[in-house]
């Protein structure tokens, strides 16, 4: 171990900069005394220099411009807290590689849309790109997957991975309140952001699931082929069916290997009440592995803000001043795998559909024919109590059924004259343990 | 990366070497790419080399003398899973060391004693010293307190590291019979060993506690300073008692920092029914463990097993054909820290207490003053239905308080002519999330 500091430079002072600035000074001797090297913050660059931060720079240079910071500063480290999977956080991330020094960034936009170039990249100059803030805030999931389980073959991997869907969802669940009014509240108490769709349309959730299943299967990063689906259309009706079936509604990233390929989802999903990703609850993430030999194993923890972030890349670096070198995603970049994604249409499982129906004679005849006709048997069906005017709300169970199937019922179910709203699906995931 | 092949010598092929060796042969291509070297089994060593064991040896070198196999096979590792504190699987470790070999071992008894001198003498030859597999199974958490939580001053460790007491308690739960019935059944069901006192009594969940103290702490290995008790007198009566409280017990092992010195202690503890880890049931186990900034994770998975062991121990293989060099204990072995301990006198906490009593007037005043005597102040008590002749049980829940008064206060109650048996006393254990 080389007892000369290890120098960084910090590309964001945000909320995630200022834990890791806090982080940093807080805990100089124990970073020290595990790494064998002093950390050392030698530049910093953020958007307002005359910004009161609340910490002290401790005389680190200042850079108005990050991109030249990570050219130019006396660093053997850039680390990246602007985000955003373009722009400036991109051209700070290609610059330092360029001129070999590692990079640690936090940013699941980034490495999700970039992942693959950017390990190339490493790779060439021969320093680490390490993400661990990336994916499940400060629950080391990463490397779990590249190094705890490295002696399984991994046969799915899947999680809660954004805190705000999973407190939207738990509110909604303990308060029987509809989303709109819950996530209201969520953005009034600063646990959603006031434009919510990355978080509720699922596609923070996605960015996380293309980087841990290119972390599990050694693939190529594939964003793109990542079937996103989010929790708008969730209502306090389908929670409390899903109640009384013994199902929580979980908004899960799953990627597992199948016959015709990688599976990539991001959905609600139901799953038994009694699995131990259903009791994850409020703003927490969790990650389950399910490996060949070590079989089920489930990791839990706060997946962002300042702390559990500053903790993953307090991680990294720890982990750059102690010398290890492996692969981002595991195998080396030249040995990842192209992506042959599994398209959703191929997708095996049990569904729950709710209707809502005129309380007409022959109304479920009409869907259990629909359903019959594409060979989509039912488990169960629950009607509610009866009103003798407005639409009452009827649920059908499938067996495991192909979704191409599904889609085509579904259609001619919301064709229906006795159907009144368009009918509402939502996969039914059984989970290992 | 080197491309030469690791080669490894694996002394014990009982259930885990077997698993290990099953591993190694079907995933060679996979350990391979991931690892970048192909790992090959060079030498074997067991008891009984005529035994039909169910897998090839694969040209392998057999040796009778697996202390001999240590010191000559041709092999850059030794895994050693023979098992025991000393004798021959002290002295395999020993010896490999010795010799500039890398040791990857699954014992924890071993690890629990010798740890310390183990890393002394591997640090002293440049060499790994590895033990994933020897705590809590498949869940890679040795790794990740060492690196994956590096950036954190742990403020606690805890878990469930038994999975033999961890399914006895889970059934007592379920069917509310008693610790023998359930445990000859665990026994007959191979659940529990013959003599299961290793489990029942806590030694196994000590032994995992002091390495996990270690490394979360980085201080020496003191299995000798844990407090121990393991389960026997947990009744199906605590356990009722403990459900109408809104409790679960569970058998911890738990280390932290107090202004005494650190905790290390295994024994029943009442937690929380709602609490992440209450939920761990049946043969699993899990580690929790608080960080400064990170807030508190958790780590579930299967605790032992042919499969999760091999897991453990092909992680620290990959680790170190990848050229990983971390101190086994998080800190080099030279610079780890004389354990204080804080004695279990000092404990501070709240106290279930339950008592057998005579069904006579006056009989809780003489408990409440005993217990006012000492100054331990009673936040509940419950009493159950009255029998006119037979003793009836009675429950003091106190409020926080320290060990020792709480020791004298049942040294007094004990000596009560109106109790009639020994009274019970469970810790209860407030979890942080």
């Amino acid at each position: 171990m080389s007892s000369a500091p290890l120098n960084i430079a910090i590309a964001g002072l945000g909320t995630v900069g200022g834990g890791l600035m806090k982080l940093i000074a807080e805990h100089s001797e124990l970073l020290e005394r595990r790494s064998g090297r002093f950390i050392r913050v030698t530049a910093v660059s953020a958007k307002n220099r005359g910004r009161n931060r609340g910490f002290a720079l401790n005389g680190a240079q200042w850079f108005d411009d990050a991109v030249k910071m990570a050219g130019e500063a006396e660093a053997e480290v850039v680390v990246e807290l602007i985000g955003g999977a373009d722009g400036v956080a991109r051209q700070v991330c290609e610059t330092a590689l360029a001129r070999g020094r590692h990079v640690v960034t936090a940013n699941k936009a980034l490495i999700a849309h970039h992942g693959t170039a950017l390990a190339r990249a490493a790779e060439k100059a021969g320093v680490a790109l390490a993400f661990e803030a990336a994916v499940a805030g400060g629950i080391p999931v990463i490397k779990v997957l590249r190094e705890g389980l490295a002696g399984n073959n991994l046969k799915g991997v899947y999680g809660i991975l954004n805190g705000t869907c999973n407190y939207i969802l738990t509110q909604m669940q303990e308060s029987k309140r509809e989303f709109a009014d819950v996530l209201a509240e969520a953005q009034s108490l600063g646990y959603a952001e006031a434009d919510p769709s990355f978080d509720v349309d699922g596609i923070d959730t996605a960015h996380k699931l293309a980087i841990l299943a290119s972390v599990a299967f050694g693939t190529e990063v594939g964003f793109d082929a990542v079937h996103v689906e989010g929790i708008r259309h969730v209502s306090a009706l389908d929670i409390a069916f899903a109640d009384e079936l013994g199902y929580r509604i979980k908004l899960l990233g799953i990627a597992r290997p199948t016959p015709h390929g990688i599976e990539q989802r991001v959905h609600p999903c139901m799953v038994d009440a009694a699995a131990p990703i259903a009791q994850v609850s409020g703003v927490f993430n969790a990650v389950v592995a399910d490996g060949d030999f070590v079989g089920s194993t489930l990791f839990e923890g706060r997946g962002a803000g300042a702390g559990p972030t500053a903790s993953a890349v307090a991680a990294d670096l720890v982990d750059i001043a102690r010398g290890v070198r492996i692969p981002s995603f595991s195998v080396p970049a030249a040995k990842l795998v192209k992506l042959s994604v599994s398209p959703m249409e191929r997708h095996r499982g049990a569904y729950y559909m709710r209707l809502m129906v005129k309380d007409e004679p022959g109304v479920i005849a009409q869907v259990a024919t629909a359903l019959g006709n594409e060979k989509v048997s039912i488990e169960a069906v629950l009607q509610r109590a009866r009103h003798p005017t407005d639409a009452v709300p009827v649920v059908f169970i499938t067996h495991e059924t192909e979704e191409a199937g599904m889609n085509r019922v579904l259609a001619k179910i919301a064709a229906l004259g006795t159907v009144v709203e368009k009918p509402r699906m939502i996969r039914i995931e059984p989970l290992s343990q």
